[in-house]
């Protein structure tokens, strides 16, 4: 921590700052500049709160050096992190991206499966499906509950496919993490910590969405809550920011990938269907998402948009996929990336 | 819904548009104008998902018209909502301000009833206290879970302050809704729908925190899911947006007042702590508040604030408090309002 | 500035950042902490690009610390700058607050005259309207020139209004300085730096718009480029910031005006009108901003805001302002403030 | 135009509503609905102020439906506007994709030689350089002013390259239009109307950027009031926009470009260097914007980004631009597109 003093602060205020620092159990160190005198602070700072020093006699700003993450972070494993599958050799984060496809909801058994044949076919390795629902609306369809989740269990017998699904609560929690090969934690509950320490003891990964208004930090402290709770495989999710535009229903902010990977070791994917809420932006945003060097993509995918319960607007169509995944397939292989 | 057609549109695609309203079984009705045809949808609609009409050929753009609340709304009660308290003539979103106040944890007896003191001294009728605290670190106090209630019960006891305390999952809620007397859901979990549910089978007022990047449809469709489960004694609370800015926490967005007003019945509070962060802006911010017309104000009151385990920086002293409490009495009679 | 080194870098790096800022001309401070190191560097740096120095091996991060702002603050000038207007008692940034008023554009004689009676009937001191208007559309209304210039100079004349008014280039700043008192910059010209020069080169006050999306830091930027041409007369203004909200037009930022009174001698004002961009909210907010303990306020009236050519959504009619100017002269009382 | 009533709303309030349209010399189309009626407004309706409409009883919203942008329109031209450079083989907007590279400012002659050299070298065919320079700080290096436009004149003719500049007011819009082939309006400057008709009534390609906090719509008013003015040579530039993140200087927001693509004819390009801020960023942003389907791509590139007097953070090393080009190239040909 580093507090910066006023230019016509008195030394006597310096000192005062100095003795309160060291009141605290920490060690300040004045350092005088041309203008002003700012002091840096040692020692451990969990517990420092800046509010308190801004307030006192001289001083103009606290500024906060260290940064509060530690598990997500490269400064504890350099190397990055590839989650593996038992029985297969998929993985997420390692040379080969990610290809999660499906339905934003399930919404019955044919429905299902006709959408799971189309993104197997496109060669897809994962299936997304909404069990439960978070809508905007009580009065809104709300997901079939376990009944989608053995639909699911059953796509990934029939067709391979590794299952990806989202838990809503501490309930759906336990039925996703028995039925589901990666559980996802949605945008609106990033920062529900109860539900991400309840995940970050289930041995299974988590792809934890980023929240519509979170920072970086934030997004990677949610990560930090489910590790530590000794759950390491973690996937982040960029799926759009809100902000104030307005030709799409969010912002998919794509500096985030490079920024995530450079401060953390865990793998982070891209969702062009959130992030766009349109289906016509849903392809080039994820040719964007490859080239900007995303770790996977994850996009709604049915057979029958127009008929959808939810989502039908930002879903695409399988043969959209195909040429999604065709042209994916090369921006990838351009930076030595691979879809298997 | 209202359908835009482009300027070039054909009349076969006029149709073919109306056509495919019918078939989902809706009315359609074509309005030629000077320019573009904009085809109105009338009947329940619910299900129309408004993205497969904007992929039909000679769709400029589909304009959503009716408003998705029904219980929060005017249009199905037109006064104000007034909450009672058995016991009391306390009330929230009558002429009189509700006025709580009290620190972000408690964080021991000593320390509780302090607080509860000199914001029962001001005046106040509620007193805040957090007993399950959601932080950004999982590294950080947590809050001290049942036995803060416990202390909190005794404070009711003794200085017969009402108590307002927030429930971070279905299990604290149990407890919270036991012990408090108004049940608070905080910012973070304004979309956690599965707590928003639970909250509305309890028979006690819910303090419904706005989120972080919530719009005033989605703060009031969270009030609905409380709501929609036969819970009608919903308070609303604006407690800053994140924007851009960086001089405060978030940005308080006092407009919401009025706007709420119009369009609900509910009361609306506001909560000038966490609306910007900064010690030195809770009072200023607390009169506007007050001035705009808001129906009570939430503020963090600590009696050592420099020692607070939480949100010292933007909790402000007792005697602070009194000042704050004093002017904004004098703003409320402005308004032919009181501050009991 | 303070370069945050990673908790793994090497002494050799550490020397390599000390020996890289000496090269530069600065003095390096290595600051060794429990966790990293921190280099604290003075000298002053106006000229340090901090891009260079993160891209270093072995550093984590580069914090700015100085403030670039020089003569808007009250580290140059502690007392607030309090603006005259020579043959009259009325200031800006005293005890007196500035009212403001008038319709968003000249339209008419006849328009102007009906409109400068009422705002002087309820109290105001300043007239406003808009000679040039910056519209979004080239095909809207823009203003009638040096015609409204000339029609504002007879309300000064006939009713003692001192007139505030919009130039929105070189040309037209001409004529405003040569015929207002007051010239506006708006606020999509806040940067426009050009203008602000010239503007800082006349010998008349300039109130200054805050930017849609202007930082305080951008914001006060601006009014030093005014000052840094040697005209220190300059008056901050509020009129509300972008953000993802759409119940108002813009969000009104409140919490500047303490920010603004903390950091700077400036006076700063609030513009409630395009500040919410809806009738209905001025009064509600104009309250609130002299609440907050705004200098003044700035409100857009109309005689027949039905029949204005320009932003009659959000122009008052005249009872109503006398409405608003009445509650809120008793606000002013109770800050110690006074309407005149 | 879409007047919503309220559920509650009277025939009677019906009927005042539309006898006040048609008094406006409109033609009201009402449409009864389930739950409420709806008012169609047709005729040419620039001067409808929706306010007033707003506010008439019995009324509970007013929805715009025409949009007021024309010949920035695919309406009007269908067909993708190309933009040439005579005596040359160069476009913008075509099948070849734009690479336009250079310093931040022009420093000296050896710096600008020194710049153009090594993007030329990497197969840019147009030269950015900055001589008028707006700076958040008046006492930060400003540009060289015509200085700067002659040695870029000369880089024209030793290297072959096309000089893109930006004009910051009307003084140097007309040097800037003698020297260059592209003129540069900037990101402040993108609302600035007078310059905006100024750089109309110039015969050479304007480049707009698009403003920090610009929705789609203003974006492409800005680019009507140039047109509007008779230069139809309009380039679109997205550079970033002003959120809540903080790990990268703007967020660069590629979804505008297939916004842009399917409204207007005009040729679409993407800055990564401003998007981003952040020298470690640009690369893999820059492949996201082709990715995407952007028509071409401003980068800073600097021979000794350490040394920069401004923007040296943002800038990259001329073999980083290889690295980028040859990437660029390769993912341009994936969507049938060309890196010249």
């Amino acid at each position: 921590m580093l507090v910066v003093m006023k230019p016509q602060a008195t030394p006597e205020e310096i000192q005062a700052v100095c003795d309160h620092i060291q009141q605290l159990g920490f060690r300040p160190h004045p350092l005088p500049g041309a203008q002003r005198t700012a002091i840096g602070i040692t020692g451990n700072q969990g517990q420092i709160d800046q509010g308190n020093i801004e307030e006192l006699s001289g001083v103009a700003e606290v500024i906060r050096v260290s940064k509060p993450y530690k598990l997500v972070s490269r400064d504890i494993k350099e190397e990055d992190t590839i989650i593996r599958f038992p029985g297969t050799n998929i993985t997420i984060g390692g040379r080969d991206l990610a290809m999660i496809a499906g339905p934003c909801s399930i919404e019955s058994r044919e429905q299902g499966f006709a959408c799971a044949e189309a993104v197997a076919k496109a060669g897809a390795q994962f299936f997304r499906g909404g069990a439960y629902k978070p809508r905007t609306s009580p009065y809104a369809f709300q997901g079939l509950g376990e009944e989608a989740l053995k639909i699911m269990a059953e796509i990934r017998d029939r067709f391979g496919l590794r299952i990806v699904t989202e838990a809503i609560d501490a309930e759906a929690l336990e039925l996703v993490a028995e039925y589901a090969d990666v559980i996802q934690i949605g945008a609106r509950n990033m920062q529900n910590y109860s539900l991400l320490r309840a995940a970050g003891r289930k041995r299974k990964p988590v792809l934890l969405k980023r929240g519509l208004s979170a920072t970086l930090e934030e997004f990677l402290m949610a990560a930090e809550y489910i590790m530590s709770e000794g759950n390491y495989e973690v996937i982040l999710c960029e799926r759009g920011i809100r902000t104030f535009t307005d030709h799409t229903r969010n912002t998919l902010d794509l500096s985030i990938v490079p920024a995530v990977q450079r401060l953390s070791h865990l793998p982070i994917i891209v969702d062009p269907s959130h992030g766009t809420g349109k289906r016509n932006k849903v392809t080039p945003l994820a040719r964007a998402a490859v080239a900007v060097g995303a770790d996977g993509l994850i996009v709604e995918v049915h057979h029958q948009p127009d008929k959808a319960l939810s989502d039908g607007m930002q879903s695409i169509y399988p043969e959209q996929y195909e040429q999604l995944f065709h042209e994916c397939s090369q921006i990838a292989e351009i930076l030595h990336r691979n879809i298997p």
